[in-house]
């Protein structure tokens, strides 16, 4: 049987969560000055939250809501050159070189001479096509899905589109909500490879691995040898 | 002979460019009592053309430009209190509800009828997914592309994946550059209905309709003949 792979990108391929963390880190020692003890992750996840309807997921989003959060959390007492600065850190951000993940680069190119791969990642279009341009992966791609959000729905219609059974198909990502069980519930399977953190605005009820529908991998490098066990 | 018709969607489908346009009015009225005489609207473009790279289109990449600019052009004198007032502005755009132009409704639904129908967007995936969803035409369309720009490139791909030869499309915009020259270069043909206004950051070397290969209309509403003539 021959497979077709689904591989996420947000820290499955390369990293993205860290550099997150980085400039939420730059954001708290910014604005703190000026918030007095306001607990400023949580208030910038609360915004966060309340700006995806609007906003959707990516940097410019992120960006948005560090200042949203840092004029909001300060009552307007927060200095224009922090704004003029969480801007900059937005910026750099979409400017960070494309750091692929350990054993990926090699592991892509072998996976490529034996089985179908499809590039699936959700986020912004602009950065997601600019990220993949820089990670040198593209040649080894059969076809590249930049989704909004990673629904059950949405693996239905690129699996139709691409002519491909659920039955043949094998996700591998980061995310336990948009890579496992969105799969697992149209019938494919899945490969979960633990990223940097867990996000925090994610969470699953499958619990450990269930032998014939999904596994977990401690690196990617360890891919091939379990696909080759399925196809 | 059946065609494929590709419809653009910002300024053809709905409008857009008008949205911008108040939205810029209130940046200036907003930012000028703080920037000396300064022309807020060319210090606003030239912001966007110089973060175009890392941004792309949209309402985020808008309204961080504003922010930029806003403090850029006022040396850091704007107050705080307008920052928030610019995020508000941004999160009003992607919050306005969806305005079909003048006769879109009644004729996509019954080009529907007869030709096969592709949205061809260029933007944030996440906002144009969202006015496609308020819209009410997605049950007339076919196909739905969203992309980060439109090359003559990003044409052939689209046609190559839904098995369409360039001489059966016919791509209908309000964009010289985008809907017309980029397809025409393909070997297909176009139908340019001008917009609310040109782009800025647009200009065109066509000059006249050429027939045969391109047409220009004054509304939406007359396109159902051109094409049957066409078919």
């Amino acid at each position: 049987m021959t497979l077709v792979v689904g591989l996420d990108g947000d820290d499955t391929l390369w990293h993205n969560e860290r550099l997150f963390s980085m400039t939420e880190e730059r954001f708290r020692s910014l604005v703190a000055p000026f918030a007095g003890g306001t607990d400023l992750s949580s208030s910038l996840l609360e915004t966060e939250r309340r700006n995806l309807r609007l906003f959707g997921y990516g940097v410019k989003s992120f960006t948005l809501s560090m200042i949203e959060t840092a004029i909001e959390v300060t009552g307007g007492r927060v200095p224009v050159g922090v704004i003029g600065e969480l801007v900059e850190a937005g910026k750099q951000m979409l400017d960070h070189p494309v750091e692929l993940l350990d054993g990926v680069a090699e592991t892509v190119a072998s996976l490529a001479g034996t089985w179908t791969l499809i590039l699936i990642t959700k986020g912004d279009l602009f950065h997601q096509e600019s990220k993949l341009a820089r990670s040198g992966l593209l040649p080894h791609l059969d076809r590249v899905e930049i989704v909004s959000e990673k629904e059950p729905s949405t693996y239905r219609r690129i699996l139709d589109a691409a002519a491909v059974d659920p039955s043949d198909f094998v996700m591998v990502g980061d995310s336990m909500r948009s890579d496992v069980e969105a799969v697992l519930d149209i019938g494919g399977r899945a490969v979960h490879i633990p990223g940097y953190r867990e996000w925090a605005m994610e969470t699953s009820a499958l619990g450990s691995p269930d032998d014939g529908r999904w596994w977990r991998l401690g690196r990617f490098a360890e891919l091939p040898s379990l696909l080759a066990s399925l196809g």
